[in-house]
């Protein structure tokens, strides 16, 4: 297997993961991140020393794993950047969600620099991104893709090549986004509206995932509203920046979206209480506390 | 295995199925519907003859499987009705999606009469009727439950006993329609919304199955809207009837629930526009319809 050499920029939860799946595939690899601690520590597991601007005319590739279009931006092109500092032919992956249309962007951006993107959105949540289990939502030229691949095969169990350009990953991506939201929405809606009819959120648990109403997200989340956890495997603050893109991507489509505008409205309200930095399963506590309900774990008052 | 004498009320597309897989089980069956024809059907599948009214004192079970809780009440307790001619003991499982009240009122009603009433609605749609594998969502006393267990071996894959009194099981079929119903409208809107960005329904049923924004509904109504085939497996006008039960029992709770209404809205629009009697994936059709997309299998104008 070919060995790269390959930044990943954002060493958050999922970015560290990642980092250090692409690290046990036995490439070389630098990660970056504006905590300096995160660098460090990720240096001690393995991580290549050396400071990027050094190194960036080596690099195959890097991968952005930051949180939003702004930062993946910045990351790219704003002070420091490292667009600049790459060869040609080196690929940028960029993983956060963004529009379609940011993507695109980037991409020309990025080719005007004799740069390939790939427009490469990622789906699994921080326990498979650190087992190397990702889905990858890409699109972006051939050759980027085979150039790039033997990283996404350290990040990834499925690699969904979308196009040959930037945009339908990122769409891919919105759709996907919008199916988990509006169901972590609908779960809680669902959990807590049994509870007012005396069925128990394990009596649920035990009954709807063999049923017709299950989803992924029920049989994921739910579990952690049944045991009253909601130590952030996925925060709730994702959600108002997620569905708040493909909301504004359905507006100017001129696509009316009732189901993710509820959902929406709910992750807002979440944020709003102050539940943003729980796990997203804690907007089952805005149903609950809506309705006078206590759930699972909380005080009884 | 004892044989009962069993009635089915309702001789719909699932009665029916439920009515031979009772049937098949080697039970003793009349079939009972306000057509004619389709009780002379029945008879002719081997169903027994003779007059409900005669064999009423006979009957060991009856399986009503009509549309709604007026329906219900009034093949029970209308003119006619058949809870006065059955002995004492005799069981009344009572399969409609109706509202937990009412089906608590219907068990006191049938106490009075010495008859057993199980709140006993089903889940799995034509298909699983005539296989013989519903879900049956089931409240009731324990000695119902004994008494029907041959009839409902017959009829269901999983028996949930929720309970030994009516209203949990009205209650969770309330919860997995709630799912259902909002997972179907967020199918539709999640699939149009992709080919507003250029994925096509055949591409989101590539990958959405296999990511975290799958639902059962999505595996099951995606193929439908993907082969542009709208035969009704299940009728759309299920769902303002259905979602409208929630949304009552909800408003009856002091329970908001936005993800509900919102895609009560959306059935009722659907309704409104002519395709209630098409599958109820023909929903996808509203939302297409307002942005102007051509679903597969639609005229190209």
């Amino acid at each position: 297997m070919a060995k790269k050499k390959v930044a990943v920029i954002g060493l958050g939860s999922m970015g560290l993961g990642i980092a250090r799946s692409i690290l046990k595939a036995g490439h070389a690899i630098w990660g970056v991140d504006i905590d300096a601690k995160r660098m460090e520590d990720f240096r001690s597991d393995g991580g290549s020393p050396g400071a990027l601007a050094e190194v960036a005319g080596d690099l195959d590739a890097v991968v952005t794993v930051v949180v939003n279009a702004a930062q993946t931006e910045a990351v790219l092109f704003g002070e420091g950047g490292i667009v600049g500092g790459l060869h040609r032919g080196a690929v940028v992956a960029s993983c956060a969600t963004v529009a379609p249309d940011f993507a695109r962007d980037m991409e020309a951006r990025c080719n005007e620099a004799g740069v390939h993107y790939l427009d490469a959105p990622i789906s699994g949540g921080t326990v498979r991104a650190a087992s190397g289990e990702l889905s990858i939502m890409a699109s972006g030229a051939p050759e980027a893709f085979a150039a790039i691949r033997p990283v996404f095969d350290a990040m990834a169990r499925n690699v969904f090549e979308l196009g040959d350009a930037a945009g339908p990953g990122s769409a891919m991506k919105a759709v996907n986004q919008l199916l988990v939201g509006v169901h972590i929405a609908t779960l809680a809606e669902a959990m807590t509206f049994g509870m007012t009819q005396g069925i128990s959120p394990e009596k649920f648990m035990e009954i709807i995932p063999v049923s017709a109403g299950t989803s992924w997200v029920i049989e994921d989340r739910g579990p952690h509203i049944v045991a009253g956890d909601y130590a952030p495997l996925s925060v709730a603050d994702i959600w108002p920046k997620d569905l708040g893109i493909v909301s504004d991507i359905a507006r100017s489509a001129k696509f009316s979206a009732p189901m993710v505008n509820a959902a929406l409205q709910q992750f807002l309200a979440a944020s709003g209480m102050g539940l943003g930095q729980e796990d997203d399963a804690a907007v089952a506590k805005l149903y609950a506390r809506n309705a006078g309900l206590t759930l699972p774990g909380e005080g009884q008052g």
